[in-house]
């Protein structure tokens, strides 16, 4: 089994079980590992939203996207009850094993606020402004 | 002062104190929270990484980013000894608070593996890929 150590090495187009990667990944106490969501056509940054293992095979195997909501700490398929649902395009796991990104086509708002994106807080000096602009 | 709960129905240039929203923040228990470093020209995600507070502000008047590596238990300027700084273009909080996306002007490549970003391991069904094309 290649180790995500001995991957940084292997040149692009090498190919490896997804279950030797899903085993290698470095989830937290709690099980879970950040996941970022990015719109795959505006390539804004949606939200960042966490999972676990069986949210990870969840999402792949329905091609949308499901979370694990630390505060409810339940499942929580995006969009299920706000119809603002998240299509999986792609899914990718950094060099260390300890990040998740998801392309997603994403249908309304991101963010529960209504605002196209989670992150809306803008720092400019020692201030923040409100935007939604990206 | 506005709550974060208050800011979400707040419209598009309202303004803040940036102490006011840091004192807001969700940091772990071990005092960090999960920072995501976008391209600010190509809007590739490129990394996810860790700050404390003191990190955030000490990005924030240099410029550059800096996080805080768990592994190393210490601050951990981005491009010191490699040259591939990041410089600071924008830096966001999502509306709950617990995560920061920072925009950035990156020199060289992102990754320690000279790749353009971390999120090199793609999954394609029940296998992963390695492919550095975004």
């Amino acid at each position: 089994m290649a180790t995500l150590k001995e991957l940084e090495d292997s040149s692009d187009g090498t190919i490896v079980p997804l279950e030797e990667i899903l085993g290698q990944m470095k989830f937290n106490e709690a099980g879970l590992i950040p996941a970022i969501a990015q719109d795959h056509v505006s390539k804004d940054v949606l939200m960042l939203a966490w999972m676990d293992r069986a949210a990870i095979k969840k999402t792949l195997e329905e091609g949308y996207v499901t979370y694990f909501s630390r505060s409810r700490q339940s499942y929580w398929k995006k969009g299920e009850t706000s119809g603002h649902v998240q299509r999986l395009v792609q899914m990718s796991f950094d060099c260390d094993g300890d990040a998740i990104l998801i392309e997603v086509e994403q249908t309304g708002s991101a963010c529960h606020t209504m605002r196209k994106t989670c992150f809306y807080l803008k720092v400019n000096g020692l201030k923040v402004s409100i935007s939604d602009t990206t």
